[in-house]
């Protein structure tokens, strides 16, 4: 099958041997992949991992038990495969399961190919009315709403969410659905734009005030994205800690120890809610896709997604060679659109 | 009066003058003060301080608005002098008023000295049952119970508590009246006696099982303490930071985010649970004086707080220069206990 591969760097490869599903998993034919900033950093090294790339993704089940029903289903997935019988499975933290292995980051070929495979309980079939545009948000938009599961947030608390990346911008447009004062701050003045546009309070490059906000979301995909949420959380508010750097920073442990700060490490989240804001168009991620490429112009479509500026690069699965001359616009895209 | 002050130095002074209250404040005169690791720090350039350090005391009201009913009660006191009309203030977070000193660590003489000024809201009367040694600790219990005023804490949760110095030690004794299961990790067999003595479940310098808590207390005073409660604390679990350093240690961030740990900083803490913990001996703090110096051999005290598993030096403001013969032991100091 087709896969793009890394070992030191990132390559096609036509002829990548196709995965078998073990016991309990699926085989899954991958229609099309978002690249995210993580592969970006496992490119750059992050995790040693060797394989296949790639995690948010969707696809139709090839092979699946009969008795799960999934055969020939649309789906999307979870990406952690856990043993679920161990304690902490048991104790209902399989995304931290000890013995997982997590799709396209950790020791599990991933969706940047025709073929994956994850365990039948990790899928999640897509109503019609899910696009597989939008489909392929379900993951990251999935991690935002991990924060909901972790931090009350109430009507009168001043939210802040730093960062205009892809995250940030998901994260942004879930919090705009929750009562609270929400402001976003990040350096690109388009990517503010989608978020204004439906009427989000956003900050370009300012200075906001320090020790202004109850709760800050820390989305800046830079390691010093946590002293940046410091300064600007009051005491006895929570950072909420989603960037994941290869880089490991200097932190000022004693001002969160003397301003009482709570840091909570965030990371995936459930998919159901994901899937319903999604569905109801609570979420906009067309405006999120810069750019789709075939998968033998996997490294152009990694170039372009590392460019500044540029947010989600689709890698489409379901376009042959022959027919990649010239790059899709969205709405080429959905006007081909396989589901 | 007399006092030590720090500059670029500590240094004994017999003519400093004498604090005078400012509106809602009382003077009081001090009888004894327990040096501090913070103190240990402050000499070594920590919050850039200047002036008198200390601030675990007790002492006698020589100076207060009649309609308080303080003067002359025997009082410990909160640190933080708040404005108490800021918005901080106002939601109840007066600790974090952005306008406070910080009784001998932040712009305000402290209790090196026969006299300090606090305001009168700080103070507390102790009951006749709570000695002058006894009283020293207040404070630093208070930082202790503040745990569990942000943490919950379950009968089934294994807490570690990472260090045997006198935080540390405080910590431990008052969760062990918590249902829990407590384990004290730390340097010294004879600090860590301490709490065996008492039926607490101790380690030194054990290999515990890897993420294998679900709260860690980090009470070690060294800036690698957090990367250490990383490595206990299981996913999802949490980490109470409680030490303050000079230094600003390199955080492995990105792991906090993948294990989704959430850290909470920890500092002062209410005063009257504190109080009633002393009173009903739950908690023994005789075990943790190690010597007691008059005020002119204030360096002397210092360094015998700095050196290496010497748990509280008490600075006692009662000995005249003339007593100062020999150091007493604490059994002599109850002796003469003023109280």
């Amino acid at each position: 099958m087709r896969a793009l591969t890394l070992k030191t760097t990132l390559e096609y490869c036509d002829q990548y041997p196709t995965p078998e599903p073990a016991k309990g998993e699926a085989l899954v034919r991958v229609l099309q992949a978002g690249i995210c900033a993580t592969d970006l950093q496992l490119v750059r090294g992050y995790m040693g991992f060797q394989g296949v790339p790639g995690h948010e993704f969707v696809g139709i089940v090839e092979e699946a038990p009969v008795e799960t029903g999934l055969r020939g289903q649309r789906v999307v997935g979870e990406i952690n495969a856990a043993c679920r019988v161990c304690s902490t499975c048991q104790a209902g933290r399989h995304t931290h399961c000890p013995h997982r292995t997590t799709l396209g980051i950790d020791r599990r070929d991933g969706a940047f190919a025709d073929f994956l495979c994850l365990p039948t309980e990790n899928l999640y079939p897509l109503p019609d009315d899910i696009t597989n545009d939008q489909a392929v948000f379900v993951e990251p938009l999935a991690a935002a709403c991990q924060i909901l599961e972790q931090v009350p947030i109430g009507a009168q608390d001043r939210v802040l969410v730093m960062g205009d990346g892809k995250l940030g911008l998901l994260c942004a447009q879930l919090l705009h659905h929750v009562p609270c004062h929400l402001t976003v701050l990040g350096r690109h003045h388009e990517k503010l734009q989608i978020l204004a546009q439906r009427g989000i309070h956003t900050h370009q490059d300012s200075h906001l005030p320090s020790r202004g906000f109850d709760i800050v979301v820390e989305a800046t995909g830079t390691p010093d994205g946590l002293a940046w949420a410091s300064a600007y959380v009051r005491p006895r508010g929570t950072i909420v800690l989603k960037s994941t750097c290869h880089e490991q920073p200097t932190v000022d442990v004693t001002a969160l120890v003397v301003n009482e700060i709570t840091v909570v490490g965030s990371r995936c989240g459930p998919f159901p809610p994901a899937m319903a804001l999604l569905r109801d168009h609570a979420v906009d991620v067309q405006a999120l896709i810069h750019k789709r490429f075939p998968i033998h112009e996997g490294n152009k479509a990694f170039d372009w997604a590392a460019t500044n500026g540029v947010l989600k690069v689709i890698v489409d699965l379901t376009q042959e060679p022959e027919q990649a001359e010239g790059h899709l616009t969205p709405g080429d895209a959905r006007a081909h659109d396989p589901k």
